[in-house]
């Protein structure tokens, strides 16, 4: 399926393999010693490719399909193909998900510093360690094992990086304290002095930002975020949570696990994020707020107050999502009876 | 006119030169070898200037215009001053932009790899190609003929560029197949693993990101601009379409021909946009969705459903741009009745 | 306070430095040569240390607190804590930040240029300035005394920069001339061509962009921000105006002096924004427009027409402040008149 230009070959895995990795029980009546060679959606399947059923709207593209095998809910157990190796789950697309990361790999590293990279004599790392051509790594760093620091990327003095976490090229990260599996996308900026300053007759002094920022483990971050350290205390990212593309993330701001921050949304200052909160594309947030956990912000929401644990909200100001749509719904009514 | 601190003299160019460039038929009484010097603006041009009218705004400045040539439509044709030659278009700015490229010739290139560059030597092109110092090239890409790959940018492995393509410095260029004639600006970030994970417990699993970014010919890429790759089926970036700066575009996502994307705009994951579409500053598209051809959505507008061919919207939600307009006025009209 | 991986220890001040520096008087009956070792927050302040009151929400910890001195206005002094020495001042904050420069002064130069830095041989430069590894500078480029190139930074020809002027690592900067006393933070994109285009039966013809970025002097522009260069006419940065991280600025914009603009906000071509103007996060400010002084816009608002001096205004598109939260209150009302 991938592009062999820019992939390796997917690897081969047995049924059994499959069965461990997804802690899926198979059918007695199953070879587990089969060979599946690729993942593929439903419709361009053959016999030896593994697939999923997630969305019903697929229900038809399922029922004619020739994958191999199949991960679907029990619900669907009756009308799947007879030749089809049947993968029952609760999670048929993060099953799948796991099955995906076993046919390929992405392997990143290619151990070794580039003589074209600029290492500073007292940053510490092992050989399992890969420093590409161009990267810069200043006093003091300390590099955990089966890093990849990319190319022309800037790692600033005294930055800590845990195991296993990839920086993409052209990066530059300063006064951080980055986790184990790690990944920063390409043009990724941490750690530069926040933007706070003090007024005085139109002049606006600098105030120095003596914090730092810490990445915990499992982060994911997208290509050209910003995250600024903090003012005295910290910028925090909480273990798990993905930043998409173009994010900013102001100085002393602090979230929480595992959630998920879609493009160019914007955190403010000193605002705490909770746990699991999902927020929406061009978000922004004011500073010094409090967002609960499990809460959910619509696309292009501006929040300007704090939100309790377990809300969804919408609209600039954001509102709860009922009153948001109810909001729409008046406008659009509105708007006809001015038309007539 | 230009600080020759940065930009080349300007070329001379004879009232024949420009009028075969531009297929504009000039009266028979003039010289056709008078020679110009460079463009200028209706009011600080001087003999042997071109410049242009466009608006009617400028009609005071146009006839008092010393410039010895100008573009402008046949209706002007009884006000304009009498020295002035009249080159007569019914596209006097596109005309004009083509002799400003003739007096201007933006050449970026002077041929041949830097020893600060890193080759891997696996990399094919030939010698009409500038490779600026720091720049990146890894194994397998495959570059065509007068191009430039700015200094400190990094082409990762398996990238094809075509012809006279220019990437400007600090970029970064993965999994993507990159066509002729495209110009890719600064801090540009292409290919990266799109934002696709799969949730399972609160825990985020990242799915593999499969696909490619395709760049067709012509493209521009502002500044800063992020495009992921796709997940499986490829990103793509139709021919002549031109992006401002810091666009985000997420996986799958295809953009037609000749769109205009103002900055800071996000396209979301598998939308599809057709042909000739303007997409105003700040604008979000939600994911899956398909806008039509000729589309225009106006600034900051949050799209959350398909759009026919040819409709203009504007708001958050997007709505018919009447009624965008007829929401803003009735929203000051309940404000004034309160007011009162 | 500050992690000494990443900052150097607090210098040491005396009181009389302290009452010199912010032009404060002190009580007669102090010791003036006391010595205070840092800067901290209320509740946190040892005998040592300098702290301040800004806000009527800390009275509490105020009273408590065991700082030695602190920076607070006249109308505290009488529940003031007797051991603490009473520094009085209009601007506490202000004259706080003065104190926090001196123990905390930012030394981000080591100088020198580094054989892993590209520097062509026409540039000029003494040898006050540092150029770090992978840093490039190209011809003719004219770098002030006390500056910073940071590493993987690309200086493209022509370029003038001032003095004590810092460029943070993977900045590209081009047709700029840069004042003193700028901070360019890491990923900053200055100089590419604007996005300027001539439409012709659906292809966008470039127009060649032939004038100059001008940041002033004291400037502050924060991580990925991209700012073009103009069409003919400048853009302009005026003096001692900061930006924050991701701001777009658009071809021939000239910002006034000590603006504020917050991050993701996007100011579009040929518009003018004058003095001390405040501009909140994710604004979009549309071409062409003139911004008067001391003028403050919401964040997320989407400003469409002119605006007067000393103005505050809100929303999309933008309306006086008071005129936007009655939108707001009237959207409410409306939306619970329809829930019943």
């Amino acid at each position: 399926m991938a592009d062999p230009k820019f992939f390796s070959k997917s690897k081969k895995l047995t049924l059994d393999k499959i069965s461990k990795l997804t802690k899926i029980s198979l059918p007695e009546s199953v070879n587990k010693k089969r060979v599946f060679v690729d993942i593929s959606t439903l419709d361009t399947a053959s016999q030896d490719n593994v697939s999923f059923l997630d969305n019903k709207n697929y229900i038809n593209q399922f029922k004619k399909s020739k994958a191999g095998a199949c991960f679907f809910k029990k619900d669907f157990e009756n009308i799947a193909p007879k030749n089809m190796v049947p993968l029952i789950t609760q999670n048929p697309y993060h099953s799948f998900a796991i099955i995906a990361n076993a046919f390929y790999p992405m392997k990143d590293i290619t151990a070794g510093t580039h003589p074209k990279a600029h290492i500073e004599s007292s940053a510490k790392y092992d050989d399992t360690v890969q420093i590409a051509p161009g990267a810069v790594v200043s006093n003091d760093v300390v590099i955990g094992s089966n890093c990849l620091i990319g190319a022309n990327t800037v790692i600033l003095s005294g930055v800590v990086i845990g195991d296993n976490t990839i920086i993409d090229p052209n990066c530059t990260i300063a006064y951080s304290i980055i986790g184990s599996n790690v990944k920063i996308h390409n043009g990724v900026r941490i750690g530069q002095d926040g933007f706070g300053f003090a007024q005085n007759e139109d002049v606006n002094l600098k105030m120095p930002q003596l914090g730092r920022v810490l990445i915990k483990d499992s982060v994911e971050i997208g290509s050209n975020c910003s995250i600024d350290r903090g003012t005295g205390p910290d910028t925090i990212i909480g273990e798990g949570t993905k930043l998409d593309n173009l994010v900013q993330i102001g100085h002393n701001a602090v979230l929480g696990k595992n959630c998920i921050i879609v493009a160019q949304s914007g955190i403010s200052g000193s605002t705490q994020i909770g746990n699991n909160v999902i927020i929406g594309g061009q978000v922004g947030i004011a500073g010094h707020l409090k967002i609960g956990n499990n809460v959910r912000i619509a696309a292009k929401s501006g929040v300007m107050k704090n939100i309790e644990d377990g809300m969804t909200v919408g609209g600039i100001p954001s509102v709860p999502i009922k009153d948001w749509h109810r909001q729409t719904i008046i406008l659009k009514q509105l708007t006809k009876r001015r038309q007539k």
